[in-house]
């Protein structure tokens, strides 16, 4: 099959074509034909061997793909590695049906974006009608589903933030109310003045620093911050406890890597209440390009040179 | 009427009965019968002026009573101060209705702590069935009803804390699974191994110190901690907003006080589900004793003196 190989750690120059031999399905795995790849920003640690956990050589990259398995099933799987291929290998639990209804990059900007935005907003921050929500890096991938899942369950009002006049503009499409540009100095100001005056009630943030800091004093009581990256590199102020016992606050660190282990079929049930959202027309992937296997460099470069908004995928047909 | 009212700051002594005329109720406002008033350690803070907020003089203490409107209603009310007297007025929103069912000791165990134990798990940490719970402090007004309430909302396992023998076995009675004392020198490996070598899903902590950091580190993936006050004077440590990130752990502040500023009728909601416990036989509250209105200086002394465990109350009419 073809696939993409990295035998040496580096930029988007060590992604090449190889033909290897077709990965085989072990005990309790799937083995899926691979209709699309998604494409992450993580894909571009694992090939310099910067994330959080090392990587061996060779590796095919990828973490999650759609496509048929061998009894015809169309699913959504993560397979940890090996999705820039043909053929890709998942454990069946990490493997989730796909209605028709849904396309593939909608399909793929679910399983790991789309299930973020579930959980801080139904695990994390347990959202209810009528409350404020804040969604900073709201063009982002996990942003863009945010502020629609939040319109759906019935926010009173989405606020979003994004660093440019685009991006914001991408985020008032999506249905969000009033966009707020980041880099407000007074960022808590700025949003208690876009909530009408109002303290708001939710937070989803994953920039750190400041934005954290000036997010945290704009929550009324009973407001929760959901915390879920910190993508400035910057460590947000040490929180005190008896702080938030003052105004009633709650912040909620949410790491992607634990939803995948939740109990009780977290990850199904996500996965069914949002390709149910994407079917009645109230959800939808925006989608960053289509990129043939052979093009995989060039979907990196992008990606590293954040000219890319929304989902990008590979087609391992091309 | 006969009512106790303080001229001068100062301990129990500062206690005295007087007779008063009637209060009047304004605008907006009840008046209520006294059948009994409750008596929290708030109010010693208050009698000698070391309260949060400051209080003037001439004060007839008391903060909660439970009696009959003129036209015949029933209700438990929260009436700031005045309520330690055979008639006390209240605003007509912090006064709620009681079955005949319930009695008076366990509608006033309702309105402060059985709302806190309330508004703890079933908005601050978002019990779901099948959850360990801690509750520290199991034997104090919040905690012993926090036990109750967790397992009836079906709770996995509830480890009870308590520094005592005698608390530790009355947490057990009330229902709690196992009763660790937190005097324990690795309190987070005390909670696990009270769980059977997993980690906890709930905590409820209300202690400060030592005590809220070995929490924190015993919580699962997606685990809580509700911290509600900080009984020992001790900070915790501060916390850094990445840890809970790379935990996915969420601290959720509570203070009374935003309670009962909640929108959407919170207190209406969690007093009729509490008063249903109550009907069903699944919530008591312990009672620490009934005093008359001229033995109010000894309630105080019982209180200070920590002799008591569950809710006081006086009764006016003796």
């Amino acid at each position: 099959m073809r696939a993409i190989q990295i035998t040496e750690f580096g930029g988007p120059e060590v992604l090449n074509v190889a033909d290897l031999p077709d990965p085989v399905a072990g005990p309790g795995q799937l083995l899926v034909e691979v209709s699309r790849a998604g494409v992450n920003f993580a894909d571009t640690h694992q090939a310099e061997d910067s994330y959080l956990s090392k990587t061996e050589l060779p590796l095919v990259p990828g973490g999650e793909v759609v496509g048929r398995t061998a009894d015809g099933r169309r699913v959504v799987a993560l397979t940890g590695s090996g999705g820039y291929a043909e053929k890709a290998v998942a454990a069946a639990g990490m493997a989730w049906d796909v209605p028709e209804a849904v396309d593939d990059v909608t399909a793929l900007g679910m399983i790991i974006q789309g299930a973020s935005a579930w959980v801080l907003l139904r695990r994390s921050t347990h959202l209810e009608p009528g409350e404020t929500v804040v969604v900073h890096a709201a063009a982002g991938g996990v942003g863009t589903l945010a502020v629609q899942i939040a319109k759906a369950w019935g926010a009173g009002r989405v606020i979003a933030t994004a660093s440019s006049k685009e991006k914001r503009e991408l985020a008032l499409e999506l249905g969000a109310d009033v966009a707020v540009d980041p880099a407000e100095p007074d960022l808590t100001a700025a949003l208690i003045e876009a909530n009408g005056g109002r303290r708001v009630d939710i937070v989803l943030e994953m920039t750190g620093g400041r934005v954290t800091d000036q997010s945290l004093r704009a929550l009324a009581p009973f407001g929760r911050l959901a915390f879920y990256g910190m993508a400035s590199r910057e460590a947000p102020s040490p929180v005190q406890p008896a702080t938030l016992l003052a105004h009633s606050t709650t912040i909620a660190g949410m790491w992607l890597a634990h939803v995948f282990q939740m109990p009780g079929d977290v990850m199904g049930t996500a996965l069914r209440e949002l390709f149910g959202l994407v079917a009645d027309g109230r959800l939808r992937v925006v989608s960053g390009g289509e990129y043939g296997l052979s093009e995989a460099r060039r979907a990196h470069e992008d990606l590293r040179a954040r000219r890319s908004t929304g989902k990008l995928v590979l087609d391992p047909a091309r």
